[in-house]
């Protein structure tokens, strides 16, 4: 006989990145070199202080054992202060928890406010590991739909029909992942105010924050600690991802409940990698500035390189994603983005890998790229016939 | 209001560890240091060579990068190499997949074979994070109790009847934790075919193996991938538990699956350690020999400092852990484990920690200490009165 395995787990799709990854395999060379748009991991190297600090703390006996499982005291202190400079909000370091990634934090933040049978609503589109993450774990998932015509943010009364009783969480991404719309600080404050009359929990997903200017202001209200929870990664903003390192807000309550989720899943994040960025959030500060005005550029770049493309649209854009409409109205994203990697050697995530009806769009990170490659597109997806 | 957090969470225990370092925290120092046999912690440090490797891949652009979601693939053949030697049966690197340390690795594994409303099957006593692991991802827990006089092994016809058909795993650790007892191979042999009989997975961590002699033939069985799942930690053996690196082998399906959770748990392993692993798995094969003679020479340390508190006894001893019984019956383990830990200094996690019915015992991590520091304890234990 064979056993049988979880079916949660059996029928979710294989991982996309590493089958967007395949297509690319396939490309030729014919039309220059690979443009890799797909998963997100910005063109330009941490810098060489970043990788001295690596090296040092991993080559400590200290970062050899065990941490506390909320994480390192030195990286929670920088942190919090960070964040609290950042949104002019006095956050505390026991108001953090240090996750080894992001991904990490989603799966502990949803697991401390919903259990199997409850239900989290999500944007569609939506980023599919939050999707895959709740599917695996028996919580129900609920859609609410944004719009090309609304940038691609929900409608707050579309919202508040799609919050029903069995759903304790909205899980949002700002800057999104993949359209790349920004939520302005006005949605954000009305979206909190929904969730908390609602009695419903606002996960916040702001992996690519530092690649944007805008600023909510959730932190300065006095009921943020009974029903935000906010997320970060490092990854992206210190071009670490291999480290693994991610963190999240929380009040009280939050963060207990987290710490006993993350002690099972993984008792602490690695250390040696918090060591490290606990010295790197202040002094690359700089670094990272001019790496959003870098990214900046390149958004203007994919703008200008579009312009030889106009079939292409773009349906939203912004911190770190371009959202395009592709011309072929009928024909798959799958296939559409299977032919762009092997044809036309521009590798991009399909907008079905992201919720039904997303059909006729793909993602590109377009921040992975420097403006030079960005120039390419433009020719290169209008050579798609 | 108050927004309700996930009960199957926020009714979890707080994490034990903690709990315990707590009350070392108040030990006065009057009967001389503190000896810390709580959190499994090997008391001598990795050798410079891991810490070069450590640094050196730490510091390198490479290991900044996402890897691949099952692992660094010069990891992952080191270590099926190093598998397949030590249980003379051929493991493939695509029958293994590394994790974020060895709870991670029980918790891909229990999701890949079980999801909310099934059951797993430990043993009482069982490793506490382990139970609520199980039970923060509603997953029934079921237990079949290991009795002094079987040497805290599970009998097989209290399995059989134990394998009710909610059952989707039975859950072991040999060496065990908390009890130290190690599977025979001619036990687990009957257990993975008890298990395949009723179509349970055999879920087998062995954290502790390398600080054993005892090798089980479960891989050279032709029918091993339909049915076992074995995990392993790298934290123990290679004084790196700060690192947070396991592994796990399974057939092809598990794998699969294991890489699916993984994606979404945290993409891949952080890269570093893998790297550095990699190139110690051999030349360290040596040192860990020597750890592992080491313990031996602290197991025996344990046996001779006990005749000096013969009212304490040995319930169960092995690799790493010793299971003693206190001689206060009546009184619960927990208030014992806290007046060693405050009056004797001593730490030592309690036996209610590790189940019902265990409130006899305490788990004595003696593979923490020297052998000088180990004969200082039959005085304190013959002390507390």
């Amino acid at each position: 006989m064979t056993l049988a395995l979880n079916p949660a787990v059996d029928t979710l799709a294989l991982p996309a990145i590493p089958a967007v990854q395949g297509w690319a395999r396939e490309y030729d060379g014919s039309c220059g070199p690979l443009l890799d748009l797909s998963q997100a991991v910005p063109g330009y190297p941490p810098p060489p202080e970043m990788l001295d600090w690596l090296a040092e703390a991993a080559g400590s006996n200290e970062a050899t054992n065990y941490g506390n499982i909320e994480g390192e005291p030195a990286l929670r202190a920088a942190y919090a202060a960070h964040v609290s400079d950042l949104y002019s909000a006095p956050v505390a370091a026991e108001e953090t928890h240090i996750t080894s990634g992001c991904n990490q934090a989603f799966v502990s933040a949803v697991m401390a406010v919903a259990g199997a049978g409850d239900a989290v609503l999500m944007t569609n589109p939506c980023y599919f590991n939050h999707e895959a993450t709740l599917s695996m774990l028996g919580i129900g998932t609920r859609f609410v739909t944004c719009h090309a015509e609304d940038g691609f943010l929900p409608d707050i009364d579309a919202l508040r029909t799609a919050l029903t009783p069995e759903v304790r969480a909205f899980a949002v991404v700002s800057p999104n992942n993949p359209t790349g719309c920004v939520y302005p600080a006005t949605l954000l404050d009305a979206i909190l105010d929904l969730c908390r009359e609602k009695g419903v929990w606002l996960i916040l997903d702001e992996t690519y924050r530092d690649f944007s200017e805008e600023r909510h202001e959730l932190l300065s209200r006095p009921d943020w600690r009974d029903g935000l929870i906010l997320l970060y990664s490092f990854s992206k903003s210190f071009c670490i991802p291999g480290h693994r390192l991610g963190a999240m807000i929380g009040g009280e309550r939050v963060i207990g409940a987290a710490a006993k989720i993350m002690d099972n899943l993984q008792i602490c994040a690695p250390r040696a990698a918090q060591i490290a960025v606990a010295k790197a959030i202040e002094p690359l500060a700089g670094w990272r500035a001019s790496n959003r005005i870098e990214i900046g550029r390149r958004a203007k770049a994919l703008r200008g390189t579009l312009l030889e493309a106009p079939e292409w649209q773009i349906g939203a854009m912004g911190a770190y994603f371009a959202w395009l409409r592709h011309p072929f109205p009928g024909t798959g994203s799958v296939e559409i983005a299977q032919r762009l990697a092997r044809e036309a050697g521009v590798s991009c995530i399909p907008g079905a890998f992201f919720g039904e009806g997303q059909d006729d769009y793909l993602r590109l990170a377009f921040a992975n790229a420097d403006c030079d490659v960005i120039a390419q597109l433009g020719g290169r997806l209008s050579g798609l016939v």
